[in-house]
């Protein structure tokens, strides 16, 4: 299926944000003292394990290009916010490594993850020392933005610290206990809120005062939320083909994701069946079991009418600073990019 | 022994330091979302493990009352620098807290540490955390030095993790690889950074320019380096009354201390010895004979000279700031403090 014209344009866009954010990205990683800086060079494919180059490029450049798309929408020069996407690029990143050694995942992005390569402490500390380095590039930008920019971003990352733990704490629960709000408030901490902020810095170094920066972060929250929504159905009824992962990879780990707490609370006798299949271990057969339960349970459903809500909200939340929404079409370009990968 | 003047003075300082930067130190853990609070308050000693208040006072607060001093020292008014000396403690906790799931120490300060109540996931999710609420309270300030403070304060997370890594790295190589000099700038970014900085802080709150921080922040480093040598003096004779820790517990970690490197790299038939006992099991015997062996290898002489002569360079550092030593009095004290253990 060829692409949307959407895509099309949002490729392009993302394309474009690395080529003008990645020269920013690399001199600040090319900063840190040398054994922390071959972590780093690892982790975003600059370099291989052995410390030789590698010109694979990795991570889509979602958030830089979010940064840079509401500042443009709000009128302002792009060119002035490279800085700051690229300390929003540190932060995921750095949350990345460290959310990888939390989970033990030991691949990333079809790559041996840090952790995997370098061990625990190395993945740390270099997680550590790109939060610092992140937040080192906002404090020394000399825009008039800066300081109210630092202050959203610790911010962030402290909900996002918040988001993980949630997450790890309904690891640990059994289903039927975790609810659907607690989910939905874990996933706009762990995955809306860096969306949320990335869009609210671009605000800023437009120009914009707090109130407009509020509103770029809600709109950047919900297409979170739809991503984050769109991700979980991806978790069991994408392609294995296009994902790289078995189908009902998230179901075979037992994952809480959106759609499953959809379903485990939905009442329904399909939702007590997904229950009692989950209080076990999840053979194939029982993960095809699992992803049937879901549908039936109504768990595919909402997700995807929640999704499309999600994304309606905000687009108004959005039409509150760009009434006339046309200045915004690139970021509308990557709400829709982020949201449309399963239609 | 009573203690000397300069102990009860430097005493008296730590205890009003704490006294001046714990409510905004309090407030600060308190802004956190729940449960990453709960993991902060226990590990500051403020509550129990069961979430019940604890009046423990933990930590002494050296680097905050190096805050406050050095910006005493230039003229300053240190109320307006309790909030950079809360976040330069909040920056030490957070490396606590991950030093401590890195080394796999179980206990701190005669507590089971936050990894072993909490968990791995926790601690480094509650070190993260702090981090940012750390560089998120310099950046809320709106005092004219929060942005070049933000700035050497990142730089110095840096340069922290630049020292736990060579640290890990140093414990991976056998006795004789590791020099003195690579040992020193280990000590020197592993604990003479923050010290450091600390002082560089206070300078920058008391108006000073990049070239009087840049002063105090050598005096810092320097002071603390000679702080880590008698620490590092501790962990072979200190007197396990007061430690807490067995006679020679460095040793029996075979820990590559700076005592340890000088004897290991001096070329003497006792150097040879230590190298051969550190290549085997640390037995009672074997640290005695390896105590013994570090003294006979001028380890013992060489740390403490040294840290005199690195004494003494701290107060030429601070005489190019302060010539008249006198409203440097404070920071003399806290130095002394630091630093006169052992004698």
């Amino acid at each position: 299926m060829p692409d949307t014209v959407e895509g099309r344009d949002a490729t392009d866009l993302l394309e474009r944000t690395r080529s003008a954010v990645d020269p920013e990205l690399r001199s600040a990683v090319a900063s840190l003292p040398g054994s922390l800086r071959r972590v780093a060079m690892y982790h975003f494919g600059w370099e291989r394990a052995d410390g030789t180059p590698a010109s694979r490029s990795v991570g889509k450049a979602v958030r830089p290009a979010l940064v840079l798309a509401a500042c443009r929408a709000l009128g302002g020069d792009s060119l002035q916010a490279v800085r700051a996407a690229a300390a929003v690029e540190l932060v995921h990143n750095f949350t990345l490594l460290h959310d990888d050694v939390i989970d033990e995942d030991p691949t990333r992005r079809h790559r041996p993850t840090v952790w995997n390569v370098f061990g625990v402490p190395d993945a740390i500390i270099a997680g550590d020392a790109m939060s610092a380095l992140a937040l080192g590039l906002l404090a020394k930008d000399r825009h008039a933005a800066s300081a109210a920019a630092s202050v959203r971003l610790t911010a962030c990352v402290i909900e996002l610290c918040a988001g993980q733990q949630a997450d790890c704490a309904f690891e640990e629960r059994s289903p039927g206990e975790v609810t659907l709000d607690e989910c939905i408030a874990m996933a706009t901490a762990k995955t809306g809120a860096l969306l949320g902020c990335a869009c609210a810095l671009g605000a800023l170094y437009a120009g914009a005062g707090e109130e407009k920066a509020a509103a770029m972060d809600a709109f950047g929250r919900e297409a979170g939320l739809a991503f984050q929504l769109i991700d979980d159905l991806i978790g069991i009824w994408g392609d294995p083909e296009q994902t790289g992962k078995p189908a009902g990879a998230d179901l075979a780990a037992h994952k809480k994701s959106l759609p499953v707490v959809a379903a485990l609370s939905s009442g329904t006798a399909a939702g007590a069946e997904l229950a009692e299949l989950y209080r076990g271990p999840m053979s194939a057969s029982a993960v095809r079991r699992a992803t049937d339960a879901v549908e039936r349970a109504g768990g595919r459903d909402w997700a995807q009418l929640h999704a499309a809500d999600r994304m309606s909200r905000a687009v108004g939340e959005l039409a509150r600073v760009v009434p006339d929404l046309t200045p915004a079409g690139d970021l509308l370009a990557l709400a829709e990019f982020v949201t449309r990968r399963i239609r």
